[in-house]
């Protein structure tokens, strides 16, 4: 068991974390970036992004690997694909297969992941025909009949994606209009491969070895029905990854984590940046801002700690 | 006198507001952005910017031509150098030499100032030694001498900051005591490379291409004397550019306007974003960030002011 020592470590490498990485490298503190994955988080399986500021279109790998060449050239270390075993908030240890990382602070940036459907089936044709991410999977539906659940940008932005591989996507939601943006719910409204089946919800995922079939149920008149269809996309919101951490600070009502303005977390020394923290929006914009935040004020705590050690 | 309609008028074309300009223009509702000068705001006239994620190093002019070129994209209308006579935050209306705006919700993102020393020397030296952002251009100053103005807790925090760096930093305070927080002045009184100099007032700047020499005087014995240095900050204090609104909404003791965590003013339908908020980081990144939320929510604003309208 290696042992290594930092002045901060960041655990997540998506947009929030690569930026606390830029900016607390930068600030020429000693920081690790540590993820179970490669580098880059959730917009890495973006094929494209058209709100990043200053990037009118850019593939969501390109923009993510950019932010890592950035954090690079501020001499970062890089942990990618760690087995995490323990988080230690209050002590500040981040134990995994191969390490035992001990910090001054740490900067959560685990980000959040979408909400399960929680029917019988789902988890069942997970990868044989359910899927959270339609720029993944979407090739696999070339010609075929596709179910996007949900009302948000995120899922009528999907629906429209895999309208260049399906013939054919239902979008169903529980209510009778849409939650997403005006300009997105118009584009949709204009596809003639998108039909909006409203009122309703899924009961059940059914098939063989891949799924056809997906059970509906009207929730105003409790009709339930079938639908042939071979894939499933659930895009009904995000849940934030704390397994690490739940109990050990405050979360809201949904888990994720409560910070103040400069993104300090109930816990003296630590902060949560981007999806995994309680915020109002959550794009790759708010998630860099929050990380930068949160890594100028670390480097501060840092600096008034050592102090304090000293005298 | 022409009179326009626009669903949001963004006041600034800085990060904020141009990012406010994507993102309110990507929302399909109508967007004009009105500046006193071109767009672009405080960033066009830094030389370099290094920690605006993506961009490992971009000139500021060439950043904001890409932000605004971002904000085209989407349709945003853009008026620059407008003279503005009169902004009525309540009823909505902008009043420039021009034209007359009225508008559904308004994006205050007029920024805020460093207050100026007022010296011979230093806006000839902006860029070139003379810099009001530790966190932004520190890093450029490894291994050499440089001056912090002032002796408030942002003074002195940044003198810590550019401790990472500078191999020397002289605190220039006109008293023979810091305004800045106990802790903080111990803090700094323990660093080694930190040397107050006490009572005493820049005079001038000088340098040939670059800074060289701060003069200084005593303000008791009048004695005038130079110092080395490359680099010099001033930090005696931010000041928002509110001059047409003071009076119309909540703002802070400085006068930075005062938002909730969507950047809604106590005004409403009326937004503020980046610089000329009370916020805890100035920083393109975080002026972006705030000027996707603060659209965001306009434009949900708007859109269930429409629905209320047409119920």
């Amino acid at each position: 068991m290696e042992q290594l020592n930092f002045d901060t470590v960041i655990l997540g490498g998506g947009p929030a974390g690569l930026s606390a990485a830029i900016y607390a490298s930068r600030g020429a503190v000693s920081t690790a970036i540590v993820d179970i994955n490669m580098l880059g988080g959730q917009p890495s399986n973006y094929l494209e992004l058209e709100n990043y500021p200053g990037f009118q279109i850019v593939g969501g790998y390109d923009l993510m690997e950019k932010f890592e060449q950035h954090a690079d050239k501020f001499g970062v270390h890089k942990y990618p694909l760690q087995e995490i075993e323990r988080v230690d908030l209050k002590n500040k240890i981040v134990k995994t297969k191969e390490y035992e990382f001990k910090a001054a602070t740490i900067i959560i940036a685990t980000g959040a992941q979408p909400m399960k459907l929680g029917v019988p089936g789902e988890k069942e044709f997970v990868g044989r025909g359910v899927s959270y991410c339609a720029v993944c999977d979407g090739a696999f539906y070339k010609n075929k009949v596709v179910v996007v659940v949900g009302g948000g940008n995120a899922a009528v932005e999907e629906a429209m994606y895999l309208t260049k591989f399906a013939d054919k996507i239902y979008v169903i939601h529980r209510r009778n209009e849409l939650r997403a943006d005006r300009i997105i719910q118009d584009r949709a409204f204009k596809n003639e491969k998108i039909e909006f089946i409203w009122d309703s919800v899924v009961k059940e995922i059914k098939g063989d070895n891949l799924v056809n079939t997906v059970v509906l149920e009207n929730v105003k008149t409790k009709e339930i029905f079938n639908l042939q269809a071979d894939g499933v996309f659930p895009y009904i919101g995000m849940t934030p990854n704390v397994e690490f951490f739940t109990g050990q600070l405050e979360q809201d009502s949904r888990g994720f984590i409560v910070t103040d303005d400069v993104m300090a977390t109930s816990v003296v020394g630590v902060f949560a940046v981007g999806d995994v923290r309680t915020t109002p929006l959550r794009q790759v914009i708010t998630a860099a801002s929050d990380g930068a935040v949160g890594a100028v004020y670390a480097v501060k705590y840092i600096e008034s700690n050592k102090e304090a050690v000293s005298a």
